[in-house]
């Protein structure tokens, strides 16, 4: 059995968004016990991850980090055609996951005590962003 | 129902290469309308990725952005037995991807506008890379 | 088909553990022939990954780089409550991967000859690691 929905989240620029909850409302509605949720991002602009969910320190670290690591604006980058933040949101995207693949039990996702499911907003401005969730199994 | 193909990519060594319609016509032969579409390479020195698909400069500014991350001859590298690109191309397999699972619907892979399926080459030399691609659903 | 099983993994502190065996003796314990193999690690502060299995300067080699990458007691990190290594096992979890889906033919999973599941500890104090391997298939 596969069931199949589509989120669409408006992000207000550049930060993390919580969306277990979204993915779990997915995983009930389908009515399936035991299988797997795949969850995936329309976007190369904009990523996934699973990452701890009860220090807000975190996600503030990880966006220290990611700054860091490709910063906006390098002069290394050609592709600046949206601004200093384009090219680095494209690797910041390829150097996280697209798509998540998650097990399911007893009627939800089986995560770790602290795995939140989250989108990561690369860009500065705001965007509407597409998820498809895909509920497989019986 | 269950659907798999094999892809044999010669590569010219490194540098991107987009297997977008080469997934495709895997999915298209499967005859599956609803389901997932899953791609894996059987090798730890390339790797696969999701990237936009529009702008060549995109690939120009990961291998620059690859190259100053993980240099090839990096003299902390111990595993040089094939090269100064042996080790960092382990490394870079592993900060991308070995495998991209993607939502099918209406017959194709569910991709964003822009994204491009690509095997990223990261050896020098070329070489035959192995795919596999399955289909699964209804 | 859908077949389950739960591996419970003891580490010693930071490092890599190979669990190709206990995967594979998942998949031969389903009887599935054809489908796939997904592996999933409960956690947010080790992670998942395939690669090279023959040279353990390669093991060595990612830890040297990892270290360099995201080091320890940075003090750019804030979230620091369980140590120094706290935050940078966040980041490493978040560079590679919380699930790995594989190709299983002929009642196993499918990977090429260099390729090794691997458990990668980024605590450096012990822990106990929950992994959960799902094969589907036929």
């Amino acid at each position: 059995m596969i069931f199949r929905d589509k989120l669409q989240i408006a992000t207000d620029g550049r930060g993390t968004y919580d969306l277990s909850a979204n993915v779990q409302q997915v995983v009930a509605a389908s009515g399936i016990g035991t299988g797997m949720c795949h969850v995936f991002i329309h976007h190369t602009s904009a990523s996934l991850m699973l990452c701890e969910n009860a220090d807000p320190d975190v996600m503030r670290d990880l966006e220290t980090f990611m700054s860091r690591q490709v910063p906006d604006g390098d002069p290394m980058f050609m592709h600046t055609a949206e601004g200093p933040d384009d090219m680095p949101a494209h690797i910041r995207s390829i150097l996280t996951q697209s798509d998540l693949n998650l097990p399911v039990s007893d009627g939800q996702c089986s995560l770790g005590t602290w795995q939140g499911i989250y989108l990561w907003e690369h860009r500065l401005a705001p965007h509407s962003r597409h998820v498809t969730v895909t509920v497989q199994g019986e």
